[in-house]
């Protein structure tokens, strides 16, 4: 069971459920977060360069950190960090597309003066078809096992 | 006026127009997509790391998305990219503040074997008061003016 920094190890692995994208909820984000053609309307999507209607990156990545929280990776601590690395996204999210989360322990660093560590998780959104969609690396921070 | 990649040049800055965050607002995207106390509850928030309800760092992220789609900084072409690096939180974003996003042009790359380039803008979402609380850094990528 993970309590602290220190129960982590590298290689360790996260999965979470699945949350299914309805062309709804890809508009309902869109409207309000990003505005763009290929976020919202089926017919002008057709001709940009995602080649038909998909979800905001913006959406994927808030999908994606509900999925993380649901992990809870860092068992009672919360999911806060300083900041996130390398968001990228391969391939679009469709209306209809099955998203879960898989993530694995990449680097862990103590802290030289604060009783906590920064964990790395390198988390990847995969589709239905087992494609990954978005990759993202957040640096976390877990406090360490009172002594 | 910016039509194509070769329009943009370094040190190009870009600033939006504003948005006030309100509680509902923080309240409605942290139960959808980061629902932990900080972002949720405002008594329990007074005893995280954040020292009160503060909005969840993708929301500000999907925020700060929307004022860069209004800043138009490549013209007709989308906002699309391959990615983004270095996404930052340097300060709580609370009920109630006023953002605004500011941009600037920071690297260019041409395409050695396509008609476009890749455009790096450094955006900062600034608080009412002038604070920076939100960095990031998108792979842009933008057509070259046909030849």
């Amino acid at each position: 069971m993970i309590e602290w920094f220190d129960d982590l190890k590298l290689g360790m692995r996260f999965k979470s459920g699945e949350v299914t994208v309805s062309k709804e909820d890809i508009l309902r984000f869109a409207s309000e977060f990003d505005p763009q053609p290929f976020h919202l309307d089926e017919e002008a999507a057709k001709n940009t360069m995602l080649g038909g209607l998909a979800a905001s990156g913006w959406h994927t990545a808030a999908i994606s950190m509900k999925l993380a929280t649901d992990c809870r990776p860092f068992g009672p601590h919360p999911l806060l960090g300083a900041g996130v690395d390398d968001l990228r996204w391969p391939r679009p999210v469709r209306p209809g597309d099955t998203l879960h989360l898989e993530g694995e322990v990449v680097d862990l660093v103590p802290s030289k003066t604060k009783p906590q560590g920064i964990v790395r998780i390198k988390w990847t959104a995969y589709n239905q078809n087992g494609e990954a969609v978005y990759t993202f690396n957040p640096i976390g921070i877990v406090p360490r096992r009172p002594v």
